[in-house]
């Protein structure tokens, strides 16, 4: 059973967003965080309201449409100004107008900060703590405090910041983490803290750490803080945070429940959920910031539970315990290395049986199909996150042939620019192709490339398949994909289009972005008019 | 003073050159092996002589050409095989051959390895420890002993394993490395059972840790078992090795120099190596083995020291320290200022001085850039990870103009495919500009329409500026913003690219990808052209 009293608090939308290179839209953070309840965290941090005006526009969005089975949202922000009264802070209101149930207070908990960076005393650097924290309880919420700079402020004047902690503790706090802000201690440093401020605090104070890993400890020191008796634990997934991240959430959680036997994920009561999904979930919070899977990442690294074959493959085979820390798959993880949901022929097996294909009783399409995966993932694809591309290819493994709604004889694109900086550049695109018996050509213009060959090949099948009027495409993402030594990169284009009820996702490979673009495209079509049952014409 | 009675030892060449992606030739490893020494590691692990062809070639270029100033090559090996003489056994002869001053055996020390993938008996393996051992002290090596599986089998069976360290020493091993071979373990464990082990062996035993990042505690480990007494570290330059990798070696030194206060890097007489050159050794080494550094990497990484919270990037300029674990100069690293969605004046001033520019006196200035970079980030730019767009502008406020090294007329790209699924698509692109007084038109193949358009741009412009010769565009990231509802979405490009020597990053950003990508071309070519002191011509 998962113990309830133990948090997991997630703040990779507010602290992980620090990251040199992320820069989220709050349609990303809105699907991040139904990631990381399926994962099942207890708390996701979704942002600082009032300071960020993307973070006010995602909590409006999350208290119509965020439809969470589990994990309660935060709002994050800062104590009261100096010398006002928290009610009349405008920045403490916007927390309370993000309708967030939980508010995440930060706090200066160095004596220093407050001086120097607040320009206020300690004294009053407390009453703002005490003054914020019991104004937003008054108001129904509530409160966990982070308390800057804890470690550091401990090291240089530790009655300050142990009172900093009881301030907010006695003002209504449910919670104050305690930060190692510069990220630079030690788990040995970390316990002898926490001991110490449980000491004052009481048996009962929930204690809680938020760690960086500027030392490389950031893992050990939430876990050397957990032995210590904290009770809340604060990280990021992929370690992601500013400079050398944040503690990673995912290795913080697989090592609780594996190695210290304390289930603290949710699950869901099918056992959905959980550290089963910790790898794809990973993956897939990966691809929506963009930033490149470390493959060494404890856990959910595609090279986590790799062996290079050689001395002891056999060994490896008959004893794979002995040579591994974990079973790879309580983490949805692969020792094969194949670290996608797909490579393996009972998840593809799965997997065609929630898009309706049964191929139990077809074990040699379900060869070909697994082959294909495997081929095709080797070669960049992904289709974790293109449905309708492994749709298409299971299907013409079944059918031994995709369904034929078009021939293409050829397409070529144009972008120019006629002048210097600051003209704009104009794009268009012919498409020739074969459909309804006919030979069409058809030429469009588009605000770059891949626009303008969408709107051809719409443009060249609406005759022929009026249906497609009420596609639209509506995201692209493009990744460049490091090959190894000598060979050039790849680029993968996944494309989501919609017809307005539903919407579905596919993939292109290749040298080059406008043909992997085109892949996508076409792919997209047959599909949607596969789903709308039209026949070929 | 360094404390030569501590070993800092490295295994990169042998057992982080297991790791997914590494080929290191015999002149890499003979490369890297200086970087090593200069940095101050006590002992180089060079590879497995007699078993792998490459390694046994390295020990001899090595004890020809190979002048290290402090460390001692270590040749790897294994214990004899079981029912034969270590005299005898022509792996343990090439150890010999290899002339290493130290040899550094694997033996079994977990019974169940020993049983099943020796098949052999636990005794039999405790014989071929002591027999391997002393006969290479009586050879008149040092021997070193890599303890295999330790963790895991003293967990399932410690009388053996324990047996196994005591039999290495009683043989005339110097030192014991206990190893982490799966790397599970957290540091709680580590430390009871080096401490377990320390009692049996005595105090005065040379014991050693070997870790692996499994739980992502490596770091934390080999710390751990430091504390409890060992005296001996292995790991590898930026945790290369195997699934999650070994022990961050330059993460171990630097939190044990910086940290404990305990010196373990050997300097040169003139002060040279050590730790202030982490950071460079450290990306010399990455560029050797052709895998891109990690920006999160602690003490190393580009973003190691890395700040983006404009809100307090005045408190950060008045007091570094309160922001940061460590000096970064200590490390050889170096802090830096995202100019990022928060930009405010201060940060963009500190950024600006680290470019070597002073608006301190140019409030004017300040001000006009300050507010181009908060309309441009509302845009879609990012410049934190752009410097080099950055600079441009910065350089055209305070100048007036972007320099001059060409006037675009026109350019034009297209990418055409004559053929069905499967055809190849190709690229060309057409450069019209103006430079060192002509009119200048060429056109150029790509195998997608930017590298076309490089290609174009690269040789319109070369016979005026010989110097582009060396630029390659190394990187190529793109993103696509999503826009609020109803606005179209703006497509960003990075770039990057290399001189051989620096390399830099700029910036573009369209509702077309082409223009985008032409546009951080540009910036590119005129950042490179400036950077070598090219005048315009």
């Amino acid at each position: 059973m998962t113990d309830r009293s133990f948090h997991v608090y997630d703040t990779t939308l507010r602290d992980g967003a620090q990251q040199e290179g992320i820069a989220l839209s709050v349609a990303d953070k809105l699907t991040i965080a139904l990631l990381l309840d399926e994962l099942g965290v207890g708390f996701i941090e979704g942002g600082w309201p009032g300071a960020v005006p993307k973070d006010t526009e995602f909590f409006q969005r999350a208290a119509k449409e965020l439809d969470l089975r589990n994990a309660e949202l935060a709002a994050f922000g800062a104590t009261r100004k100096p010398g006002t009264r928290a009610s009349e802070d405008p920045q403490v209101r916007a927390l309370l107008d993000s309708e967030a149930p939980v508010v995440t207070l930060v706090a200066k908990s160095d004596l220093r900060h407050a001086e120097r960076a607040l320009r206020t005393t300690g004294e009053e650097n407390l009453g703002m703590i005490a003054d914020t924290v019991a104004f937003l309880r008054r108001e129904g919420r509530r409160v966990f405090v982070d308390a800057e700079h804890f470690f550091d402020g401990f090291a240089f004047d530790a009655a300050y910041s142990r009172a900093a902690v009881l301030t907010a503790f006695e003002a209504g706090a449910e919670v104050v983490a305690l930060c190692d802000t510069n990220g630079g201690m030690l788990p040995d440093q970390v316990r002898d803290v926490v001991l110490d401020v449980r000491a004052a605090a009481g048996p009962d104070a929930v204690l809680g750490m938020h760690a960086h890993n500027d030392s490389g400890c950031a893992v050990a020191n939430t876990l050397a803080a957990v032995d210590a008796g904290c009770v809340h634990v604060q990280g990021t997934v992929n370690g992601y945070g500013e400079r050398t991240g944040n503690a990673d959430l995912l290795a913080v959680v697989a090592n609780l429940e594996l190695k210290r036997g304390r289930p603290v994920l949710a699950r869901a009561a099918d056992g959905d959920g959980g550290l089963p999904e910790l790898t794809r979930i990973a993956h897939a919070i990966s691809e929506i910031t963009n930033i490149s899977p470390f493959a060494r990442q404890p856990y959910v690294g595609a090279s986590a539970f790799a062996h290079k074959a050689g001395l002891h493959a056999s060994a490896i085979k008959v004893d794979p315990d002995l040579y591994q820390h974990t079973d790879p798959a309580l983490v949805g993880n692969d020792m094969r290395m194949l670290v996608s949901e797909m490579a393996g022929r009972a998840s593809i097996e799965l997997k065609g049986r929630q898009l309706g294909h049964e191929l139990a009783a077809r074990p040699e399409v379900l060869s070909r199909v697994t082959s294909r995966v495997k081929d095709a993932e080797a070669n960049g694809y992904t289709f974790e996150a293109a449905d309708a591309s492994f749709e298409l290819l299971l299907v013409e493994e079944m059918d031994g042939a995709r369904p034929a709604y078009f021939r293409v004889e050829s397409w070529r694109t144009i972008v120019e620019r006629n002048g210097g900086r600051g003209t704009p550049a104009v794009a268009e695109a012919t498409v020739k192709l074969h459909a309804g018996g006919e030979r069409i050509v058809a030429t469009a213009e588009g605000n770059g490339p891949v626009n303008a060959l969408d709107q051809a090949l719409r443009s060249a099948l609406l005759r022929v398949y009026p249906e497609l009027e009420s596609f639209e495409l509506i995201d692209f993402k493009v990744r460049i994909l490091d090959q190894t030594h000598g060979t050039d990169a790849v680029t993968r284009v996944l494309i989501e289009t919609s017809d307005g009820h539903t919407s579905w996702s596919t993939v292109g490979v290749g040298p080059n972005l406008i043909e992997a673009s085109w892949e996508a495209l076409t792919d997209s079509a047959i599909w949607g008019l596969r789903h709308a049952g039209v026949p070929a014409r």
